[in-house]
């Protein structure tokens, strides 16, 4: 992972402590070259896995979700945070609280795309607070489908998330975990394959 | 085109004349494999065109763009429709019109990530009123880029969007495009290659 610690030092801008914007490669500009390698790094954590399908939510964990499930030979399913005209109203539903706005919303998936006993791995750019993951977590309960895991692509191990997840048993993979940052410094944790 | 056709006709469901919900493939579960076709066969139709990024709007449009962007190999961006934290106030806008909302919200791009002289691909899920495309235009527009084309998977051709596109000379690219539909019955026009 070397190279993602390399992007986020050189492309990311950490606004106080607790914002990191990597919007230049990972959500807002897609660097797909190196999204793919992502993609692949994910599908050999997971490798030992049986995979039916990878869940994520919109917007900005499609990107990575699609490209490692290529990999996978599996389809994505994203969680919708906005009802529209074409989203049915047979959904599994889950309250993700937003630290960042204050509110509480809604994440939906339709019954129709996950089933009992599915075996889903989770996807998501970022893992701080936890709360996007516990919602996929919650619909995946409801379905009765498995949790593989969580593929993260950065971690900030200084938010409770991660802590949360590996409590209920959660498998959590994270490509780069931050230890620590402010704007003159970004702190990795060690360890992990070095395969990116 | 063919397996489009197929799989519109099979998975797609009408509501109405205007309403196609093709959310078992497309925008809510993501048939990868499938839609990695849909982008080599964008690749295809606009192999002789220089192209330094892929520019879209979220949320469905992404997971085309990526997987045609690995063809091309070139960056994907993604105009925004909500403000966030991370979003820079040095952006490219556009107001679009929703008419199923009967709102106008305005789609942003920040300003580093297109430049005067680059040439952009725009793709899309759906081409229905255009409103959507013809913002994605105006930013480009704005940042003094070229549009090479604009490439969408299905195109209602019953609604005004490809007309005013083409009416500006924009090069379209549609894979599917549906020249009447209600909840009996899907009519395409014909013509096209049929790569997929």
């Amino acid at each position: 992972m070397e190279r993602l610690y390399e992007k986020i030092r050189k492309e990311g801008t950490v606004i106080g402590t607790e914002i990191l914007k990597v919007d230049n490669f990972l959500n807002h500009r897609l660097d797909v070259e190196f999204l793919d390698l992502v993609g692949r790094e994910f599908h050999t954590r997971f490798a030992g896995e049986q995979v039916d399908s990878i869940l994520t939510v919109e917007v900005s964990g499609i990107a990575v979700a699609v490209l490692a499930a290529r990999y996978f030979q599996v389809p994505v399913v994203y969680a919708k945070k906005h009802s529209s005209k074409t989203l049915s109203e047979e959904t599994y539903n889950a309250e993700v609280f937003s630290f960042t706005k204050k509110t509480t919303y809604q994440i939906k998936v339709d019954r129709k795309f996950i089933s009992p006993g599915d075996r889903v791995l989770i996807l998501d750019d970022f893992l701080a607070k936890g709360q996007a993951a516990l919602g996929l977590i919650e619909i995946c309960r409801q379905a009765g489908a498995t949790v593989v895991g969580a593929g993260m692509v950065i971690e900030k191990d200084f938010q409770e998330g991660g802590r949360m997840l590996r409590d209920q048993g959660v498998r959590v993979e994270s490509l780069a975990r931050i230890r620590y940052m402010d704007e003159e410094r970004i702190e990795f944790m060690g360890g992990g394959a070095d395969a990116l």
